[in-house]
């Protein structure tokens, strides 16, 4: 036999049974999105790498991208991330557009990573952005859209929590502590690693980046103080509004959350699982006031956040809260055929059975009818009709439920009411 | 004002009005593939150009495919197509899969062509195929399922018919007419450009590619023979089976369909308008029974189809068959914001109406409530409700229909029952 042609490393086959997870994901997230009145968008999928070049981060555009040119020589990227897009989207069309605007996205991107559990180079994201409102309480809606996804996918607060932060808080109290403008994006890049090192890993990391032995102390006293929040202008606002939005159980403060992308200038946050076997963060997010004016609009306020499918997976898997049956067939009529001769009767009847509105696998050719029974169980069919010659010349349909093995006959003309009966009916323990 | 950063050419950017086209074939093409009980699936986007490079085509993967060196120096493709993936993923899990396999995707695609109407570098594809079946009867479902959607959508036999014919039978009449198997390729080759090439630029087409004058005048009269299929020990009982689906008025026999891709093997179609401002194909399918083999897998019979949304989307625009309101917010409700004091009462009440299952917009800011309202009906809200001092001193709420002008208070309580009811009231002329 021939070796079967590999997948590329980092890309995943969606059999039945994945994409039906997938399928979950983007019809809750659908759900969730519209009940706050989110419009769908999306972006290409192939963007110029100038659009991600200035503010994306350096990390994510020239490590974590895969970058092209194409036959004229321009770089392309595939997508590693949507604000960008989304924002070139909005100043393009800005004198058109109605705001405050609300728009979310559920699509593939692509990121150059070492693949591991919870981490793949082709995945899917959610995203959803508020654009032309600048205010704390929008920052809110924000978080609590992410949370009404989680309480709707059945993930308690015990489970996920959306942890906050605010980086012109932050910045306010690194010129406090005395450290110069200059360093705060070093400072920033040394705190988002915090959770992904060890202690004395982490410490070295912030000496190797420029910190005196005194300035880490004093980052490293900033992440314990869990008040902090008190001393910003817009958090304690924020915090009010996820009350008055009924998501405070889901959100909470949490000095440590910096977020890696370069555009962000308020509020920022990030979801994570309380506990799991994947510890990255499930989603993140923030304001970002001036990236519109950076890709050539007029200045505009953001706030949005994205969060992929892979870790979530994990861990709805983990608690299992997927939906059962994921490989089942969405039809759970099976149209048995008797004979070559009856081949055509019986695709007859599947199309009737069609057009009554009934969704129903028809089995292609002629087989032994036990054959076909056990294929109908396997597919996840819940009843089997038989149109054999008796039938056929008595214009009626024999109906098997699978699970309790009864079989009765109908005349043909009710097998579709029948049928809708029978599917209704608890299937015999 | 700085430039604004261009999108990549022959990409699409989806405004929300755009995206709802995307989803509303999604959606439709869900319900027809599931009413034959075909199960959701898809293949990773990237895939190793190895997998292409024998049976897609030359022409496809070396000309018209995103192909890039990863880091490692594999060849990786965005794929221009889904079969090879598909046989590739059923190849890898034969022994775990039931067949008869039914099996339906909707995902993105890329190729490399100019840009036109109807045409771009990126594209979704709705692909559907039946493997483990080698029937006529097989290749029927296929061309009925198509024709299904056809009919949902609302598109007529008139508008869109698809054409059908066999390989088998056209290489056994090429032989008939003298004319050898090694030549057989290049004859398909120019078959396929019948319908792309004015009558002169084809006739110099198939001399340059080594037809001589006999060997032209001879394909030519086979391209104008309508009854050829009756010779075809597989069609006629193709029709046969395509009408007892129901679907006899869409499917039309048509000896110049043949395919541009190398793998298909058997009965081949293709859907056309019958009348549009564009001219290519609709949709394309066909029987591919050794592409299992050849990618190392055991043998095993396959018929699919794949249809690009580009244009079809156009079709349906120009006969007027695409959903109304496609730029509107899906939240019908949008509650106002009457003062900086009132806001967190506003979002609460938002939050308590989603609670009770309805879509609600909220806006972010207290504004003037004449301009808050103008927002709401032009992101396509139905009614506006006001929560000032008054109405939260008496627990209520003020509901405005915008389509009459009419507005009404209503007792806190009682507003998400009232806003249903509004809501399933035509509004007036």
């Amino acid at each position: 036999m021939k070796k079967i042609i590999q997948a590329v490393k980092g890309t995943r086959d969606f059999y039945p049974a994945e994409k039906a997870v997938i399928t979950f994901l983007y019809q809750t997230i659908r759900e969730v999105s519209e009940s706050f009145g989110y419009q769908e968008y999306d972006g290409p999928f192939l963007e110029s790498i100038d659009l991600y070049a200035a503010k994306s981060g350096e990390e994510l555009v020239k490590e974590q991208s895969f970058v092209f040119p194409d036959k004229s020589g321009n770089l392309i990227a595939l997508r590693p991330e949507l604000t960008p897009s989304l924002v070139r989207m909005i100043a393009q069309k800005q004198r058109q557009l109605h705001f405050p605007l609300r728009w979310w996205s559920f699509g593939p991107f692509w990121r150059y990573e070492s693949p591991q559990k919870g981490r793949g180079r082709e995945f899917f994201q959610w995203n959803a952005d508020l654009i032309g409102a600048a205010s704390p309480e929008a920052d809110a809606e924000l978080a609590a859209l992410l949370a009404s996804l989680f309480r709707k996918l059945g993930l308690g607060p015990d489970q996920v929590q959306v942890y906050v932060n605010n980086r012109r808080l932050m910045e306010e109290e690194l010129r406090v502590m005395g450290i110069p403008d200059g360093l705060h994006e070093i400072v920033f890049k040394i705190i988002d690693r915090r959770d992904k090192l060890a202690d004395q890993d982490w410490q070295a990391y912030a000496l190797d980046l420029g910190l005196d032995g005194k300035q880490f102390s004093a980052v490293q006293g900033l992440l314990e103080d869990r008040e902090l929040w008190k001393k910003s202008p817009e958090l304690p606002r924020f915090f009010e509004a996820v009350d008055a939005l009924g998501a405070a159980d889901y959100v909470a403060y949490a000095p440590r959350i910096i977020r890696g992308l370069d555009y962000y200038t308020g509020t920022v946050f990030e979801a994570q699982a309380v506990s799991s076997t994947v510890r990255r963060s499930v989603a993140g997010g923030g304001r970002y006031d001036n990236l519109m004016a950076d890709v050539g609009g007029d200045p505009l306020p953001g706030v949005g956040f994205a969060m992929g499918d892979m870790v979530l997976s994990v861990i709805l898997k983990e608690l299992d809260l997927l939906p059962p049956d994921r490989d089942a067939s969405p039809a759970r009529v099976m149209v048995t055929v008797f004979s070559e001769d009856t081949l055509l009767a019986s695709y007859q009847l599947a199309a009737e059975l069609r057009a009554a509105g009934l969704d129903v696998y028809s089995y292609p050719t002629p087989e032994k009818l036990g054959k076909q029974f056990k294929h109908a169980d396997r597919v996840g069919a819940r009843l089997a009709l038989v149109q054999g010659p008796d039938e056929i010349k008595a214009q009626a349909v024999a109906i098997k439920d699978l699970a309790s093995g009864e079989q009765k006959t109908y005349p043909r003309s009710e097998a579709a009411g029948a049928i809708r009966e029978l599917l209704d009916k608890p299937p015999a323990a």
